[in-house]
């Protein structure tokens, strides 16, 4: 009876800008322990690597596992991904992020499969297989954080187009004319309620001369704001914040309605920072805000809900990945 | 020997506000025969139904076929349709279609199995099965006409949503404040692209003073104006024409590119009497600008073509239908 290790456990990396994530899930999809690390994205992929496989080392360390007890991989990257190759084309986030081979560089220091989707869709998969326990037939999630992203699915099955760039939500024009977005083009949904676009008006009326009780919070220049502060601001009866928070989710809210007109889901999860942090405030204008733009007959039955997984959607999805294609 | 005659054909029905067309298709999709006759949706859906009834029976008799070789009827209905139970749940050019039993009642009146579609979807389903020959995997249709509306095959299928009311693209809102549309939204595509839109900024032009050829072809009140007549007035150089339908066609531009991000298909395929009339005037600035508004990466190897079924994607669709269900 001398077998080795049972391989019986899922690991999920959700790889960020900022921060690397790494969780160790049972295969009833049950977290059983985590690790956190700096992504450090400016030494280089190459690095960047080495941490996500440390950051994997660690979480199974947590766990009283070896890696020999995972089965499989799932990891999220900010980007464009090439699924089949586990290839990441392009993650503006990451420096000098272009055609790196994270599978084939992460098999080799871990010894494991590994398995590379964008992170919006794992996000998707998380919240569908784990929170929402593979029920909804059709579910669009939003993720709004420093962008905005999207991930689909459709027929209980991630959906990701002809390219595997599927779910660009955060590109679709709400206002021909608005705002400058980072792709270049004006007043896409990202350039009018992400995080960036919520702190650059905040900033821009501060410039003006608008008082704000952030001011008093963080100072003139508004160092270091976050959505934490904004949560803080309208608490405390910041009508100027409040304003432009309203003003956001009610962005949100009629993208969400295009998004119902368009697919007809069952359900439409919200997540991604941006709503964790301020979900009390924005989430019933969002859903009142849907349901006006909503047509006739295509909310019938059809939820809006904010995802209850917050910064877990990821690694969540990573493992939900991994024991779907570690098989 | 004595066998029946053979049920080896199928038949599809384009039922619009004011047309109804009807088509007798060989299992190849090959179109043999057609016949077409006035709603008259003003009479009550009783005798729509009648007529659409004798429109069959028009097409198979031109086809020197008796309804005995007909194997099944699809039919498209311009508005919200219960697949399952083959009803029209609401019809808004359709005076009184509220709930009506339309695969009962016709398959009553012709004893042959029916079935009953949304007619943008109806019309994908056409254009996807006969015209590309069933090759893309993912494919978005728009259609304008007097509306917009879209019709959806992702992964091969007919995608209809939670409520089978998915492909709403026509009401996926472009811009915020923009100008308000029929169902009472404003900044629609819509409302900023449609026939009815189009012809709407023509009439405010020339109540405004402003001079156009149309004036002297229609008159001042520009009666009876028809897509046909904005296409003359442009080749004949009017200039004021001109920019209204190369604005509309930015406007699809960016609606097909917020669809090529949302679902990254093969193929876009643009339909229905706008672009049917209008298609060398507009095809060019929509691909333009569709890419120009669609992420890198997404618009790698896909397809934005006008249909050339015209009027026949309807009827073509129904016998798509009809040939799949009636097994």
């Amino acid at each position: 009876m001398a077998e080795g290790p049972k391989a019986d456990h899922y690991l999920g990396v959700d790889l960020g800008g900022t921060k690397i994530l790494t969780g160790v899930f049972k295969n009833s999809l049950e977290c059983i322990a985590s690790s956190k690390l700096s992504t450090k994205s400016q030494r280089g992929a190459e690095e960047v690597i080495e941490r996500i496989a440390r950051c994997v080392q660690d979480a199974v360390d947590e766990a009283d596992l070896s890696i020999k007890n995972v089965a499989g991989v799932g990891i999220g990257a900010p980007g464009a991904v090439d699924f089949a190759a586990g290839s990441v084309i392009f993650a503006p986030n990451l420096e000098g992020w272009k055609n790196i081979s994270l599978k084939k560089e992460l098999e080799k220091a871990l010894d494991v499969p590994v398995f590379v989707e964008n992170d919006c869709n794992i996000a998707a998969l998380g919240v569908h297989a784990a929170e929402l326990k593979g029920k909804p037939k059709h579910m669009v999630g939003i993720f709004v954080g420093t962008g905005i992203g999207g991930g689909l699915i459709l027929n209980g099955e991630l959906f990701s187009g002809f390219n595997h760039t599927a779910g660009e939500i955060g590109h679709m024009v709400l206002e021909i004319n608005g705002p400058k977005c980072g792709c270049g083009n004006k007043g896409c949904f990202e350039a009018l309620a992400s995080r960036t676009a919520i702190f650059q008006r905040i900033k821009e009326g501060v410039k003006d001369g608008q008082k704000t009780l952030l001011v008093d919070m963080l100072g003139d220049d508004l160092k270091d704001l976050r959505s934490g502060d904004i949560r803080k601001a309208i608490r405390r009866g910041d009508k100027f914040v409040d304003k432009i928070v309203e003003e956001a989710s009610e962005y949100i809210g009629i993208a969400t309605a295009n998004l119902i007109n368009i697919f007809n889901p069952e359900v439409v999860v919200l997540g991604g920072g941006v709503i964790e942090a301020l979900q009390d405030e924005m989430m019933g204008v969002i859903v009142e805000t849907a349901k006006d733009y909503a047509m006739p007959g295509t909310m019938r039955g059809v939820e809006i809900i904010a995802s209850k997984l917050g910064d877990n959607a990821g690694i969540t999805g990573g493992a939900v990945l991994a024991r779907k294609e570690a098989k």
